[in-house]
């Protein structure tokens, strides 16, 4: 964490991965991910039904200050995903309808931010996807310098610039962008195993039999009574 | 609270007064039984619109860990209601759409769980209701013993294996299963008693009036002054 | 505050600077006002989408009692909004349909309280909006007094009866009712301006340069680079 | 759950059990009963030091309501613990030095309450130990009937009346009165186990060898590696 | 609430109803002006066993700017109490030994602050005394405005430049500058009531009888069973 | 973060710098590093008083599951300081006098945990110093592996293995090892400046004076006026 520098340059993962990344899902991706990376529950969608996956570039922001969100602007390309994260904690509402405005020309995708958001009505109507820590319109300074593009802490987990962001109603979860292609891989190879298992369970197959779980949980010594006064 | 016990039977209030609690909702059943039994306000839907009531069959689940919730699932029939609550506190998604088509598939109503839910967008594709205390993706593990059908706590309120559980968007509320029938008729009044109010009401009339409340405030020593200045 | 008193006259705002602050939002009044009296954003929308102000009636009430909503009701004149604040905290049901009944035939326009609601789904249906700290069926006594129409402290802002009070999706913001019609004519400068920022935005300038920020951020020493292992 | 009722007799475990338990202190008898039975951690001591262990005498109280304190004063014993559960989520000062001294004259050990406790610096010179989920000065009134000696859930624990209850400075657990017997003695082999282990980790073995762990760890498949770029 | 302005003239209270108000402590003054004014139970003292009371000089700060501190130290006298208040939830370290020096060469008696306070042990070996919403190291900055002695909202509670704030083990409680003499008085009548009742108390006498409340009790139908399973 | 591995080799700090750290304290090391590291202020020390700083051997613990602290603790050496994080939220006692026994056999001069801690008397009596997010005699399970001596985020903040960890009463902050010494001469220089600021404000100068503020705070607008009503 450095404070007052912009870094310009950073590594993107192939876009093919992010789609399938996006396809999988949040629940999917993280337990693609040996259940690694995902943000905390505080942060949520302010608006639901979004389903995006892109580029981390993240900014490090003073607490109730957005000057760094306009640098960061600067710094997205189409299929970023900005991800916000102040240096000590913070609800007040650093975005709203006219930043969406200035990334979404831009193309990006969405905005990840561990503090407040604002406007939430105009975003939904723009469709342009906010996960947020609260819902707020006490505005911000512009007083005090962050950086864009250095690594942050948001919401629990470490983002490295370039990171892939995934996030949907079940939350937001971060996969390293080196690791992109595994990820994705094991996603579409969980996605399928899935599909059987669901097919199965429709069919009024239990989970205790799918999974052959009986003999361990006997073994574990779960015991089975008629009646309470029988334990 | 026992560890490592599934009961197999248990008792069950009868079809008719779910249904009259069901339709009676949560805030009146709560009224109706002197204003006992809601479990804490943190848990809620995770989609709106959903009203159930059924018989509770309970599972005391290890934190981060979803092995008894298959267990369970081999116990319900339809029209039970899994409630679920871990031994300490856990947000993590123990639930999401491969259990829920389990239950679904056996005609279980609904979910309440003092912990986390996923695939949140999928429950309400199937239109399984879930109230839990958080959102969270985070996967959980099969490592550990807790039992089905015993009393446990589950946000704030005692349950019993049988007791019927009702919740829609106001919350969720506990009816022992031995004093089903008697909230039943209580409600039932409750509901009428309601309706006559609420057209007196939307007439103009005032609660102060109706409720005969005047004298009664007077007594206690209310005084109605023009201005501040003569408090 | 004081216990045990009802105020029966107090001031109101003109009609038309209500409708100003209605029309310009939350968010936009609060930065008119020098981005203060926002309510804490625990104070939550039940239903999505509406948008009101109002002059409040104010209401202190005991913890876990309702009475003095009773007694606020014959208070209200169209045009009003009821502020809703308990002496210590609370999350129980002090409010639901029948008192949203009593409150929309006098065309009351809203209710604010720093404690919960029940009968949300219904409220919905009659279109009555509420903003609260939590949403729960907990219903509460009749048994102490409180005060009608006294200055409270409402989820953080000081309320004086006769405010104006403005809510959205966003939340809550209280307006000085002496100041009202400043901050309606500062609401309607803020909304043109807005107007020309968001054209110029939505056409690809950025913020950096609209705003002029390029010199200042640099005399506050942010420096680019390209790469990480430059900082 | 039952309002208006006060029952006279209740069980106790014996007190030489109970000594037992207060001396194995809260972590221990916990673990000694499969780690069930702890209150949640926000009950914390008022002042620090004290190990108390009693007889539960449950008292159910309305938020903000402390009449039925002084009706519970009257059902206690020497040896008791009083256990104060709110029927909805309240911080109010219930309990302050004038109960404390009823208390203590009768011999009882302790307050338990998951609301919140004033005078806690008199409190504290008496010597009478509170373990409270809130420190708060705010007084309650008398109005409302709650219960004594009925079954109870404080804290997120099912307490029935006669229960022992254990606290110390790391919380407070709950044992079943009829499982005293057998949880003391559990206790005891655990202390006496715990020592054991104690005297050898302080000679420097380590515990993946006295637990003897190492061989599950690598079947589980847990790497050494030297150096990070090895992983 | 205003920004940018220092108000010099303050109204402050009589030393002696001042030094009443201390001895009584927060339980007392509390309930002598009718249970109100108690601020929320956040806020803490960072160091136990002090008892204050002062004139409130009020500081409105931005948050994690705590710029406005050091112009408030000029307006503060001995005998002054510092209360400062953020314009949006923080619980940045705003203050610390540098400050404290400063204030207790001016006999200002304690610091409340609803924010974040640091160098605590040096506050503690200085007996300076602080009640706070936080512990916490982190720094704030100096680039906006706010104001000193003008109204402000504490912790919950409105507070007025020159209001008799007094604070103890139990919490912080606000005293109206206006109504100083007057809540001494009643202080001074309580702690003399509670001092016979103590020692009644003491004596062994229940306080169901000293306080007379069988009869209501039966009046409102309290009932007394054996055995629960005559409930 | 990757599962099940533990790296053995790892950098640390030069033992002078961090006996200069941990003589500088939290509040002013995290200034020294431009008021960035500060792990958020749930993290309490259990027993107050202790002030260390030492290197960082991390444990990434699934929740609920303390396998990997015995793993941990053969890698630690004389003056490391132990720190846990959790791969999802979880207050259940990870951690008490065993463990602690085996870590002051080795020379770790304590834990940081962002989770529970239980035996917190015993710790006490022992003169081992730990940080963490609560205080719960829960205890857990050997059931999961982690890892140990991977990168981690605790409480908020990044930490890589050999980083500098300071902790006192104040809280945690973390120093990447790579720049203990830098931030050990910035802390020196700081400490030297805050004497003399420190005896400049004894003597009573103000803080606007030698801080030299006046004219700037003239400059952004503040204004000083006698009484409320020049507003």
């Amino acid at each position: 964490m450095t404070r007052g520098v912009v870094v310009t340059q950073i590594p993107r993962a192939a876009a093919a991965d992010i789609a399938v990344l996006q396809e999988a899902g949040v629940a999917t991706v993280h337990e693609a991910q040996a259940r690694l990376g995902l943000m905390q529950s505080r942060i949520r969608p302010v608006w639901p039904g979004a389903m995006v996956a892109g580029s981390a570039v993240t900014v490090l922001v003073p607490p109730a200050d957005n000057w760094m969100l306009h640098v960061a602007v600067e710094q997205c390309r189409a299929g970023d995903i900005l991800v916000v994260a102040p240096t000590s904690p913070c609800e007040d509402g650093y975005f709203g309808e006219l930043l969406a405005t200035s990334l979404q020309v831009r193309g990006v995708r969405a905005l990840i931010i561990d503090a407040g958001c604002r406007d939430v009505r105009a975003l939904q109507a723009m469709g342009f996807p906010v996960w947020s820590r609260a819902i707020s319109a006490q505005g911000t300074v512009k007083a005090t310098l962050g950086s864009v593009n250095v690594p942050v802490v948001c919401a629990g987990q470490a983002v490295q610039p370039g990171d892939v962001i995934v996030a949907d109603d079940d939350g937001v979860v971060v996969v390293p962008h080196a690791q992109a292609a595994r990820v994705a891989a094991a996603s579409r190879e969980r996605l399928a195993k899935e599909a059987r298992t669901r097919a199965a369970l429709a069919e009024g197959q239990l989970g205790l039999d799918y999974y052959d779980m009986r003999d361990t949980l006997k073994a574990r010594g779960l015991r089975y009574v008629e009646r309470a006064d029988e334990i």
